[in-house]
């Protein structure tokens, strides 16, 4: 009992301070904790409540009091500037926007069966949806000094979370400047999370959430924003978070050939039936679900179902708030952060004994998903996003 | 002869006076005339030469007097506006962009493959890269009153041509207002192509160039630009260029349903060597050459390319300028409008009497192109942006 109690407090442990989790999130890893919530309950609401919203930490959770909590601010003319968290709260108006953000990683398990990457085994669940409220990052640097004469030489803001190694290194982003700085950036320095405090894993007193772009460049428990020249030095900005072609592997990569990611690219996943289950023939018919979802700000705007491996398609109904509920207005062209739901019910195929569930979804772009993994396998596993196929019993 | 003069000149025929064409382009449509170069010559230049620049007309070519010439401006606080090609270039300042135009329909040949599709059958190259200078669309509506206000209720900025139909009826078509008027969209009202007044074939003497979005909106013979509640009514807008799910047929087409094509998605063409060709087996190796594109100012990244009909694959070199001359300097994030060619040699596979080529582009956005055709099929063959297939022989 006592070795228990001491093994949970361990100074040792940098892990042990980190806050209780739910427990039906699914475990990819616990030191750092990496988890997911099951794909059947991720599209059960809309927005996603922050307790199943999944959690992608790369480090141990930062204790801080948000008394002494300071935001760092360089790059700018007026020289280096320091806001506490009620600085944040008056100073500047409050915003409000439903983004969906998503791990590179999502759906990396998919990728792993064509053969075996570097990285959290992920699901579908990598993903969810939330609504943010905080300043505008924009607001903010404009207020100390953004302006065109720091945009002709600047091309990057930089971000430095307080999590930190055992080295001392904090994790570390950034993002391109004009993203950063842009009217219809909708960037935010977020203090809420669907209307209460952030809570602990997802960045409390403050992150990033940077509407369209990869998870990794919205920083939790954010310390330090620098308007720079250059992209962050950080690991996660140079040597991880690209993609590579399949052609490439670990004796062959040069981090320096690929971008780092940014926005990404169109997704979708079947959320139910799960691989395996069984329909019954009696009922004549099955209902699948899922989500979709692009970065950037392109809207989805179709979702294909099949039930025949992708031989026939089916179009999907879209859903784009609470189900029962007004959905959200249509937002501005190149600003719709947040995903969509979908369902259809399809008849079952007279005698099928077996069948292939796919989805594929299309974006305002009219980007869409590549039919399969392996040719957008890449050694880390990242930018998972071939149509979703799900196996079903027919019986 | 008397007579083929009469033919030529025949007042009953709209086309009759059609600019002459470069005789190599290959012809899909002669009234209204529809060409495209053939694929090897494409990519002979970086910078296409006008007279080889796809041409993709609805209707009959207009004869314009730059003198009698006047474009309308409708929809700002100040009311109509009449101006004169000299003002359009003396009032304000001229802009240059280089930016590639892709019809909605290139490679539709291919979507043809799959089934048949109603629309012209383009093969690879009604796609063409030029160089576009003309007055800033954003610095004309601001001139003449766009501000906040106008912004508060209007969406959509229509565009009239001076081609018209028997019934009177002028090809149109819009694009969002953001689009139009932020500074990092970059819409031309373009009086220049490659540095001299635009072919008539082209638009002469303005059209619109709305650079990474699909050609149908780069309205030619521009006569009047309508800032809007709504978008255009055309046809072209509501009932055309758009894209559906491979389900949907004639019977159960719903224009409603889908919105009209904007930014395109990402895409790329083999151009050398030609389906068919003969590989000599004593060479070694083969060079295999093309283009690659995406839409939105989103800039290609990579190209993969396989022998194998994309089992294996290998990163192609990019290049983004003309052979030999310093590449164009890298441009800001989601402003890349012009095309990547490529080319990459590659050893021969010991004992291949037969190699499928194939090619894929991968964007900024990290999208790539879906594997094959018939999942993105749909009615009007347009979209056809599957991975690029080419069959050749090697003796
Ligand atoms: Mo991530
Ligand atoms: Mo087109």
């Amino acid at each position: 009992e006592d070795c228990k109690k001491q093994e949970l407090s361990n100074p040792a442990d940098p892990y042990s301070t980190d806050p209780p989790r739910h427990p039906a999130l699914v475990i990819n890893s616990s030191k750092p904790f990496n988890g997911e919530p099951p794909p059947a309950l991720l599209t059960d609401n809309y927005i996603t409540p922050s307790a199943l919203f999944f959690k992608r930490n790369h480090l141990p959770v930062p204790q801080i009091d948000p008394d002494k909590y300071r935001l760092q601010i360089e790059g700018l003319p007026g020289g280096a500037v320091s806001l506490s968290l009620e600085d944040l709260k008056t100073r500047f108006p409050k915003h409000t926007v439903t983004a969906t953000l998503q791990c590179a990683g999502n759906r990396r398990s998919d990728m792993n069966k064509v053969k075996q990457v570097k990285g959290l085994n992920w699901g579908v669940a990598a993903i969810s949806n939330a609504t943010w409220s905080g300043a505008s990052l924009r607001d903010v640097l404009c207020h100390y000094g953004f302006g065109p004469e720091v945009a002709a030489k600047a091309q990057h803001v930089q971000f430095e979370g307080l999590d930190r190694d055992v080295t001392g290194t904090s994790y570390g982003a950034s993002i391109p400047l004009n993203k950063a700085v842009s009217e219809e950036g909708d960037v935010l320095l977020a203090y809420e999370m669907n209307g209460e405090d952030l809570p602990q894993d997802h960045g409390y007193p403050v992150r990033v959430v940077v509407p369209g772009v990869v998870g990794a460049r919205n920083v939790k428990w954010l310390g330090k924003i620098v308007v720079s020249e250059e992209e962050s030095q950080s690991h996660w900005q140079q040597n991880d978070y690209k993609g590579f072609s399949p052609s490439i592997d670990w004796d062959t990569v040069d981090y320096k050939s690929a971008p780092a990611i940014q926005e990404l690219p169109v997704q979708s996943a079947i959320t139910q039936p799960a691989e395996g289950a069984v329909v019954d023939r009696d009922m004549e018919e099955v209902t699948v679900k899922g989500y979709a979802w692009s970065g950037g700000g392109r809207e989805v705007v179709r979702v294909d179902v099949s039930l025949d491996g992708g031989k026939t398609w089916h179009v999907a109904e879209l859903q784009s708030g609470e189900k029962g509920q007004q959905p959200a207005p249509p937002p501005p062209p190149g600003r719709a952060w947040a995903w969509k739901l979908w369902e259809i019910t399809i008849p079952l195929p007279e005698g099928a004994q077996e069948l292939e569930l796919v989805c594929k979804a299309v974006d305002s772009s009219y980007n869409s998903q590549p039919d399969s993994m392996a040719p957008i396998w890449n050694l880390r596993g990242v930018l998972s996003n071939a149509w979703h196929r799900v196996k079903v019993n027919v019986k």
